[in-house]
């Protein structure tokens, strides 16, 4: 394909993308499919000669789509959001096309300088303490992560880092396994101090956990993967409080804050503590300036060597929504969970399970685990929406998520009623059942 | 930015990727920046209304280009290739508007059953043995992982978690850290055994490696980041040869097989190392299929938890160049750099330091470090192409590495032409110091 080709293209496709969502809403939500449906649709092996675009494009409707479970419809309320938007997306055009890998300052300045930027942009929208951002006076600084898990191993091995240098300077005996051997990772039931977990959206409280950490030399980190996107607005801010007690912090702006996967940003509080755990210096990677310390190789930073130029996204986003458009975006899902949960507490056979924070509403049909797994089982099979479940202590409950950018006030409701529904038919053959026995 | 916007602004920003794409070669390869040049330019804080798109677009020809290195040059020589290609950016676009996670089966199946059918199809092109493949007959198969330092990562974590797992057996008094402190991971001196080092392209030996690990039950992982592409080609093949021997292998089609970043290929013998060694199944994760055994969930093969639909990267480029135009592409860029060690051997005053075996000639002036430490500065402060250099054993060394898809035989006779021309004035330089001393 040459360049006049792919400007043919480029543009068939940007139609495509923009058909794709503003149809969305038309395409069931999720696959009827079963596993193992798509091998036999295509050939055993890559042909030989190319195939034409015009191939491709008719094997992503006859192939692809009917396999895709659809995150972008306002009728996906699983797990959490995918961020998805149009300045995202051609910032990740751009992205692509300038494919610079940047381990380091001078394989693109650009690129490691605009994330350096754009983590403190975030840092200052979620008041983050000034000690976090790297264009104050403290020691500390933001890195763009593929995913919280990666953010939250990184900080873990960070802290081990530090706590085996620590011992072994006092005791240098002492080899790292044998300290690794008794080392003791403290976790709440849902894993790190977290905010906003997945299973129903509870909060740990920073100013209890935060103190003893400190007195204790312990390392700190916070994940709140999915709320952390709430903390640029006011209102919400005070469920950060005690962030200040932390040595690292994350969440996921590819979840909530339209940014597109994948965008973890995590900030830590002394950049050396990262940089002391992973530095990798060979000589082709050298270069003039890295050792006036006025730049960043990021690759000190993370497990992978190489990364795209993913702040372009941030910059994208941040610049065409504005601080207020990405407010009201959160805003605007809060609310519709709020909608939601007065809609189920209205109907006496259904109890809220979990107070309703943000985006996240937890319900379930009072009574047993059973008939709310059968309701779940109703509401997946029918494919209208789709819905998955947690356990809280013991209890089997229904989690419905707002999702989508597309979600709107008549989505909710249309999906309140048809939950309605079906649980009418499960209480009606619970019913029938009880009758029988 | 509403739909009909985008359909506008992605239009005009296929042209800016066609135009920055066409026009690339008139880019001065490496910029002229200084650390910390970005942050002056960009406001303290994001916007609180929204900007428009002209600002960005004119924000990115001022502010972001002049601190690009650009990586797509046909005058970049440095590092190792990052794939670009038509193919692969079209299908990114689709990926970000699918925005699908593809942590499980249930998540989006076509995300997770593209990529073991694309693994298979790539698995192929190389004549893996069967048993690494997924629709065969073997316990086998791949997985896109973020790059190749996952992926060994990866590796190295599923081999502990089966030698620990079989030691407790053996011995249950054990613990994991008490086995882990006796545990020895063997590596070549460039890390791992390893086909293609970054420093200089060498290789070790498979079959005299292999054998060993077998007979002594120790886990072989193979990583061919960069040079894993070429065995698609009969004729480099062979350089795979002992594969058989190894538990694990990878190699990044993200480097040198037109599939843009991030795309490094793994494949294992076992698929329940993996599964065993990083299995997460919260009851939100759980879908109706998981236990049918014929599904993937790909989370339990990889470090972070969501994934993109990575896959059609692959299959739009495999079907848009078919097997033999991407065994065009490597055969030029090996023809390439042949052409240019030949130019090399012409010049007494220069010599070869490594075999030339694919698209990396490691080359220098005879004579002292200074000297070529002298050349390799004036080359990267000319700014006319741009090298890396490695050391090899003592020695210090320069790396030319064809890299991007728009260098033809011209731009290497350009690059040649310039380096012998610094050489001379650096010869020069060092005659006139030593008749003054």
């Amino acid at each position: 394909m040459d360049t006049s080709e792919f400007r043919r293209r480029g543009k068939e496709m940007v139609d495509y993308v923009a058909d794709y969502l503003e149809g969305i809403e038309g395409r069931q939500v999720y696959p009827d499919v079963e596993p193992g449906y798509l091998r036999p649709l295509v050939p055993a092996c890559a042909p030989e000669e190319p195939d034409t675009f015009e191939d491709i494009i008719s094997d992503v409707e006859k192939i692809i789509m009917p396999g895709v479970t659809h995150w972008l419809s306002p009728f996906f309320f699983a797990y959490f959001p995918t961020a998805n938007s149009y300045p995202a997306m051609l910032a990740d055009m751009l992205c692509g096309a300038i494919s610079c890998i940047g381990f380091s300052w001078a394989a693109s300045p650009a690129c490691t300088e605009l994330e350096t930027v754009m983590m403190d942009w975030l840092g200052k929208m979620l008041e983050l303490p000034e000690a976090f951002l790297a264009g104050g006076a403290g020691e500390g600084g933001g890195v763009i992560q593929g995913s919280a898990s990666e953010a939250t191993l990184v900080a873990l091995l960070a802290a081990r880092t530090k706590v085996i240098r620590r011992l072994q300077a006092a005791s240098p005996e002492l080899t790292p396994a044998s300290i690794m051997d008794k080392l003791v990772a403290y976790s709440s039931d849902q894993v790190v101090a977290t905010l906003g977990t997945t299973s129903c959206c509870s909060f740990d409280n920073l100013l209890e956990v935060g103190p003893i950490c400190a007195q204790e030399d312990l390392w700190l980190h916070i994940d709140a993967a999915y709320a952390g996107s709430a903390f640029i607005c006011p209102e919400f801010r005070h469920l950060l409080n005690g962030v200040e007690f932390a040595d690292s912090f994350n969440f996921n702006p590819h979840k909530w804050l339209l940014v597109n996967f994948d965008c973890s940003a995590m900030w830590v509080k002394k950049r050396t503590d990262l940089t002391g755990a992973f530095k990798l210096d060979p000589v082709y990677l050298k270069h003039s300036h890295q050792d006036s310390g006025l730049i960043t190789d990021y690759r000190h930073w993370q497990i992978p060597l190489g990364r795209r130029f993913r702040s372009l996204k941030m910059w994208f986003v941040f610049r065409l929504y504005g601080v207020r458009g990405l407010q009201a975006y959160i805003r605007k899902h809060v609310q519709l969970a709020h909608e939601f949960e007065s809609l189920v507490l209205q109907d006496p056979r259904f109890e809220i399970c979990m107070k309703v924070t943000l985006g996240l509403v937890c319900f379930r049909l009072k009574g047993s685990n059973q008939v709310n797994e059968a309701l779940l089982q109703r509401i997946n099979d029918a494919k209208k929406i789709h819905l998955v479940p947690c356990h809280l202590r013991d209890k089997f409950v229904l989690r419905l998520a707002i999702c989508s950018r597309t979600t709107e006030s008549a989505h909710v409701r249309l999906a309140w009623a048809h939950i309605r529904e079906l649980a009418g038919a499960v209480l009606e053959a619970e019913r029938a059942a009880e009758t029988k026995s």
